[in-house]
């Protein structure tokens, strides 16, 4: 009785597709936004510290991952 | 016949909520090193023009957009 009762928008152990493909496109787009944010970034420091460099090298690195993560589950 | 080859790692139309709670860790470890850095970044530059502020800002934002797009999720 108590298993039917978990026929919400999950669908108990599973996600529908279409939520995890929008959560994808969603993400995607944010990514897109941090690295053009970067990007220019980059360009208003042109003289950047290598400590400078190193954040700025660490976040377009984890941002490579977030959508290397993205991808995977396509 | 051919629904029951479906039964792959996807589940068809449904993807398992275990394969998303995972996506969702890997994504906020990568974004903690994004904000980690980022803090850095602000730290290495106190003098920083505005321009530099607001990009700075802009990857804070669609960090924390991409934590809001995942905890809607959970």
């Amino acid at each position: 009785m108590e298993g039917f009762a978990d026929d919400n928008e999950t669908h108990g152990n599973f996600v529908d597709t279409e939520t995890l493909r929008s959560l994808r496109h969603d993400i995607n787009n944010q990514l897109s936004n941090v690295l053009l944010a970067l990007e220019q970034l980059r360009y208003e420091i042109p003289d950047a510290s290598e400590d400078c460099t190193f954040y700025m090298d660490s976040i377009s690195i984890s941002a490579a991952k977030i959508n290397a993560l993205l991808k995977a589950t396509e």
